[in-house]
């Protein structure tokens, strides 16, 4: 038993008040109690004892949306339009690289860099989701892999029935393992047959797990579906009966006010993934309207191929600010509910709001802490919320608990991790560069 | 003399190719020679060798816009509209507060945050500039401190006479200071008259130093003036003469293709802070249009209390990606021309065109270095500026020499600027922390 006695806390249960002289208990994979330091310490008096000074204890963050096993194409198409990132960089490179070892190191590389920014959970898209559990579990950070599907054939399958197969045969590789869990996840509109929706919508209720699927990225995509089928793409996947409280848009720039409501009357989540979606010029997604409509607004950072970063901070932060200035008010999404977005919001939109997301007694404890007093940029120390979310950063993260196990200290890896990042840079550094360089496509 | 010797040099000069085998050698406050290594290591055997290995070499960024002397309101404003922050939180706190040594302490830490962050000069908008220039000198950053004029009273002064008296003064007492140097800065439309923009523009004339000026930073700014004087802040601006080479225009947000293509033709610049914008509601500025129409466009963070950071990495790629989603062009400010905005452009917007932003012979030596391949969030090592530009930060700014004085080595100030710094996180902890909480105005 370990008891966390960190200067502040900010539970996100309930209020997003930090909260001093109070600790948590973590027992195993779980969290046992939180309360007054005095008390808890009297209570467990054998619990190793975790002073955390200066620092704020709040509930790991979670990236509802990426692409773990594109890491290595970070930086290999820039300042591009979506169709040429996509035909002359990013597909070409995926097929010369794009095998099991290059998504398991890309995998490797992404969870360095998101459990050092304190995502401790996230929610993947890619081919060879068995590698992304493998990478996931080895840096021992949560995972939501995929039973993906696309119409067409690649170096991992054939088809759909391949596809699903595959990423069935998978989750049974994974079953019982408690870091790892699994979504459906038809790719987008244009690139997945009706009957496919269909059998992954079933999929999913009979499994009871989320429907993870790009939708609305950019204003071709609507475009080309009304010239073809004279129907929107969320109107389609509307009538195929997607559209529920298990369903998250990823992206979602160009969703309009009718479609947003349904989304809220019908519980599914939007995932906003700004740094993306600007930079490969698909738009500003509605998030204002979306918000101000009741729709569950979570953020994902997408691959590093189009980001090029995976830290939920900085995401969280352009998400707040271009929210505002897009919608010309500077009231939306405030830098309490921007909290909740990254962690109780992300956690029900994943299906764990019971589960994580906040810091509460049978919570699983998946936690971090953030350095709040030692530095300039985070002086002077008023409000909490607000030094989180709009001046500080994934350079912060000090601490980080997954499933009741330290991964970081004092922002180094523990243990195997920190052998496995160091292996994985060594390996980037020189067979995966040289093979990125060789392909002369840059 | 030093000669630093990194693994890899981007000297922007002409090119933003970054060279291997290349060293520079720094004489005095003098950028003395630049060539291979070999060359430089025989022809200087008596230099002091700086090894920077994993290290990119640069010039030192160079912030167009900011209010050091407000770094004490960072978070004491958040989430509100423009004119409740202003008139329910800002202009308040600042009638209590904002003395000379408020501004003083500010700018201290303003200092440690952006030097830390690889800044090395910055242009300064505030009260007390004399203040300013006195706490950028102790921390060895090159500064721009303003002779300020807005219309009426504040504790600096009473108007116009005595602000440009007191801002001539300061001059004075900082003249032959080389890292102190000085702008002209008329506040905005709305708050300055056509006398004074008159004299402040002659007298900049005279002086031959920028203009520093807000211009058309909300929609209302623009409709009260046409309200007032059927006239657009920026016509008025342009028939006083004001609008010329000297002239940098701050936020720009609501500038028309007209007033842009005017601001080409003069050769006068845009200085965009995309945060601020963002977070205060104020809108997107056109600045894809700008960069098309050939306007000079450059980066500011603002102030901290509409920001909260002073990170003109985080700004830059804000800046980047915000151009790219608006105007719906993913190719508009690549990497490298960002790259020029923050250093070489940055220097020609404030004077320096022949003296700062590029590491050449006989300019100044301003100097940062960036790590480049120990991190996961900076894998795979591809091309170097777009690694700078999209996936790289602030925390990876390694060292820095400003003025040929080492200022940070290994991320850590030297000398009296460690205390500096520690000196005024202490008060800022204590003294300050408890003067804002007890106004009661959060």
């Amino acid at each position: 038993m370990q008891l966390l006695c960190p200067e502040w806390l900010l539970s996100m249960d309930n209020s997003v008040n930090a909260l001093k002289d109070h600790a948590v208990l973590i027992d195993g994979t779980l969290i046992a109690a939180v309360g007054l330091q005095s008390d808890l310490k009297q209570q467990y008096p054998n619990a190793t004892k975790i002073i955390l000074n200066n620092q704020v204890l709040m509930p790991g963050l979670i990236n509802c949306h990426t692409h773990a096993g594109m890491t290595l194409l970070r930086g290999a198409a820039d300042d591009m339009p979506l169709q040429d990132w996509l035909q002359k960089r990013i597909w070409p490179l995926e097929g010369k690289l794009a095998d099991a070892e290059f998504v398991y190191d890309s995998t490797i590389l992404a969870c360095a860099e998101m459990i050092r920014g304190g995502t401790t959970f996230f929610n993947d898209m890619y081919f060879f989701p068995e590698q992304t559990a493998r990478a996931a579990t080895q840096m021992g950070i949560r995972v939501m892999a995929s039973i993906l599907s696309i119409e067409f054939p690649t170096r991992y399958g054939s088809g759909p029935d391949e596809y699903i197969e595959k990423g069935l045969a998978a989750r049974d590789q994974y079953s019982g393992h408690s870091l790892v869990n699994w979504s459906v996840a038809p790719h987008a509109p244009y690139t997945v047959s009706d009957e496919t929706f269909v059998r992954l919508g079933t999929l999913a209720q009979e499994l009871d797990i989320p429907i993870h699927c790009h939708l609305h990225e950019t204003a071709s995509e609507v475009d080309n579906a009304l010239k073809l089928n004279n129907q929107r793409p969320f109107e389609r996947l509307n009538q195929l009966g997607l559209i529920n409280e298990k369903f998250l848009a990823v992206h979602g720039v160009h969703l309009n006010e009718h479609e947003l409501k349904i989304m809220a009357q019908q519980g599914c989540t939007l995932v906003h993934c700004p740094a993306s979606n600007l930079k490969l010029a698909s738009g500003i997604a509605p998030t204002a309207q979306a918000l101000n409509l009741g729709v569950r607004v979570v953020i994902g950072t997408d691959g590093a191929a189009s980001n090029n970063k995976l830290d939920l901070w900085e995401e969280g932060r352009i998400a707040s600010l271009l929210a505002k200035g897009s919608s010309l008010n500077a009231t939306i999404w405030p830098a309490a509910q921007l909290l909740k977005s990254l962690t109780c919001d992300a956690a029900t939109a994943l299906g764990f709001e019971n589960k994580l997301g906040r810091i509460k007694p049978g919570f699983l404890a998946d936690l971090i802490t953030i350095e709040m007093n030692q530095q300039a940029h985070q002086a002077p120390a008023l409000e909490i919320a607000s030094r989180l979310a709009y001046s500080g950063g994934a350079r912060d993260v000090v601490e980080v608990w997954i499933n009741g196990q330290q991964v970081v200290s004092k922002q180094q890896f523990l243990g195997v991790t920190a052998e496995l990042e160091a292996d994985c840079m060594r390996k980037v550094g020189g067979l995966w560069q040289t093979r990125i360089e060789q392909l002369d496509l840059l």
